[in-house]
């Protein structure tokens, strides 16, 4: 049986990959009146008198839904929210086993981003927090943006959590090459989701203190290099390239690469072949993300002088995966109460990522995503960042 | 440490009654590629091809949603969304451990019934049913209608379930004092969700092939016995004084007494006393439902001629508690794959129950709510009801 007909079986036998469990026994009169009615009702007055102790007396404050429209679903595009479901559940089964956050997935029948901001807010009382997924660009900024003031951190991680570990495997490569990202001259290759969300870490754009300025960066997308006034430009790739090529340099991929040290792709795969790595400097760091196939496979890159590879994949070394963030990340937010993400949350995180590695080397530049003490000291460097931010509800411990 | 304040303790230390588990260990590379990417993509196709797939590839088929808006909490009344959460999780905890059903709290920060229609359509493509809960009257009547089309069986639990588990008394109780629902002249006090949505069993509105004749139906309010083009009427109660009263008899709860052999109270604590039972014929049934205080207390309506009397408290005997309903009637129907619930599948939950008891006596017309065969036994009965309407999904066994 081939590896996707075995998943296939798998996700048949077990009928989803999550389930609901009640924490308490139900087995005498007493227990469903402590439970349930007519128990419950202290509780509920106390939360009625504070709602801050939604996050001591009920699931909230460990619990965070999974929502998307299933309109960008990882290498299969718009397949709706059924469709979509699988991931979901995916997702929220690491978030249980990586950092014991409880996860929900809610898939949505709607598409408008307003429609969808209305519904997530209508939702938001039962959660601690909201992790978007798979929402098409650029319908999810417009969704994310419209979701930061309703009380709990509401991410999408397709940006965010790939930026945040991106970032991670970029300081740590430069670590490992005895440079820094001061020293970077960057190519990032895509400027949808994931690329717009690293290009505004990189360029500081919220001017974080913990920001880390690189040498320079150049944004392409499947045009070329991004420059300001570029006919079709969303807001979002103008705002970029005003802030990355105020002169309006133009030219394609393999003009951008031209002299640079480092290429981040998160495109397409089979872009780039040895001859295009030999454009950039020798002992290059290059970063391709495309799943399942790469921008270029490794032993290629290598072949045309790079020093450190790392792609999404497995199956080579440096695999550069979402999951050493999002579970700590959220697990952070959670326990500091953290009302949204700032950008001061995601350095925390990707410092403590990097030192998930004590000394990096050119074959391992991030840490297993194994290392299950990895999601605490995420979580602990998250929620630090945020009590310092004072971005968080009161715990009602504070107040009492 | 008082019952109450037991309570409150333990939903502090537990930090909610409910949690996500994951079906699968992660503890591979390989376990993290079947559960997530690259794996995943291939039940995703498979769903995106044929949407009944997603019944036996993701927890939908196993999966309510437990969705209330807080406006109509048992004793409480309206404490909003994150107050009723716990109420919420405590069904949730019911549905596991009574009917091994996977349950999801969503409690919704909106009240308009419109809105509250469109945010349960959005996110039904998650859960193969759903339990409207704790919404106040008449929002919850418009909110059930709106979503009998969505594909998946919505049900008000307050109602329906009541409703169903009232009827199976009724039943049990006459048989217990061997006589039939035909013998009985009821009086139904309390026109709420739970009051009409017995009247509408009792009367046979939906005209299913299992209804059950009673002798004579009196339906009274606070204002006493609903009569046609009674100022004030609104369209359910104007429907149902049509149906029971086409005589427009006019009096109090006490006039509409006199004669009767059957009272049910879905109203409020303390509204009888021995004297008012003794209006009644004598042997008469007496099910006070208000909560936590009986319409009667049981002593009291003995003194007065009651031959049973059951009340929604487990310290007394005959309990009626919606747990004998709701768990085994959403599992048939997801069993089933239901579309909708029909009046068939809940005539069909209420001989399920009725035949729970063989012997029913005047301290024990139901089943324990500990029986853990009877959700099952209910479950089956619900999903043959659903299979032999045709009201169900394919299975994608049927066409395979």
């Amino acid at each position: 049986m081939d590896f996707f007909e075995q998943s296939l079986e798998r996700h048949r036998e077990l009928k989803g990959k999550i389930e609901i469990r009640s924490r308490m026994r139900l087995e005498t009169l007493e227990d469903l009146s402590i439970a349930y009615t007519p128990g419950v009702a202290r509780p509920c007055e106390r939360i009625a008198e504070n709602p801050a102790e939604a996050w001591d007396l009920t699931w909230k404050g460990r619990t965070v839904a999974v929502v998307s429209d299933g309109s960008a679903v990882l290498g299969l595009g718009d397949i709706g929210p059924e469709a979509s479901l699988p991931v979901m559940e995916g997702k929220a089964a690491l978030f249980r086993e990586f950092a014991g956050v409880d996860a929900v997935p809610v898939v949505l029948n709607a598409h408008d981003p307003q429609e969808i901001i209305s519904i997530v807010r209508a939702i938001s009382p039962t959660f601690g927090g909201i992790n978007l997924e798979d929402i098409s660009a650029p319908r999810c900024f417009e969704i994310e943006d419209g979701l930061q003031d309703i009380g709990i951190p509401v991410l999408h991680d397709d940006q965010h959590g790939t930026a945040i570990v991106l970032l991670a495997a970029l300081i740590n490569a430069s670590r490992a090459l005895n440079t820094s990202l001061a020293h970077l001259n960057i190519v990032l290759n895509g400027a949808g989701a994931a690329g717009l969300a690293i290009a505004n870490l990189l360029t500081c754009q919220d001017q974080a203190e913990q920001c880390i300025p690189v040498g320079s960066l150049r944004v392409c997308d499947s045009k070329g290099i991004i420059w300001p006034g570029r006919p079709g430009n969303n807001p979002q790739k103008e705002t970029i390239a005003r802030l990355t090529n105020p002169d309006g340099d133009q030219g394609d991929l393999r003009d951008a690469l031209r002299g640079a040290n480092a290429f981040i792709g998160v495109s397409k795969g089979n872009l780039l072949n040895a001859d295009d790595i030999r454009l950039m400097e020798p002992e290059s760091i290059v970063l391709a993300m495309a799943n399942p196939t790469p921008e270029i496979l490794p032993d290629e890159a290598v072949r045309g002088g790079a020093a450190i590879v790392g792609t999404g994949r497995s199956d080579f070394p440096n695999q550069v995966n979402n999951v050493l963030a999002f579970p700590g990340l959220f697990r952070g937010a959670l326990e500091s109460r953290a009302k949204r993400f700032t950008t001061g949350m995601k350095f925390a995180a990707i410092q403590a990522i990097c030192e998930g590695v004590e000394e990096p080397t050119t074959h391992r530049i991030l840490p297993s995503p194994f290392n299950r003490s990895l999601a605490v000291s995420v979580a602990n460097a998250v929620a630090e960042s945020a009590r310092r931010a004072k971005v968080c509800h009161e715990s009602t411990k504070d107040t009492e």
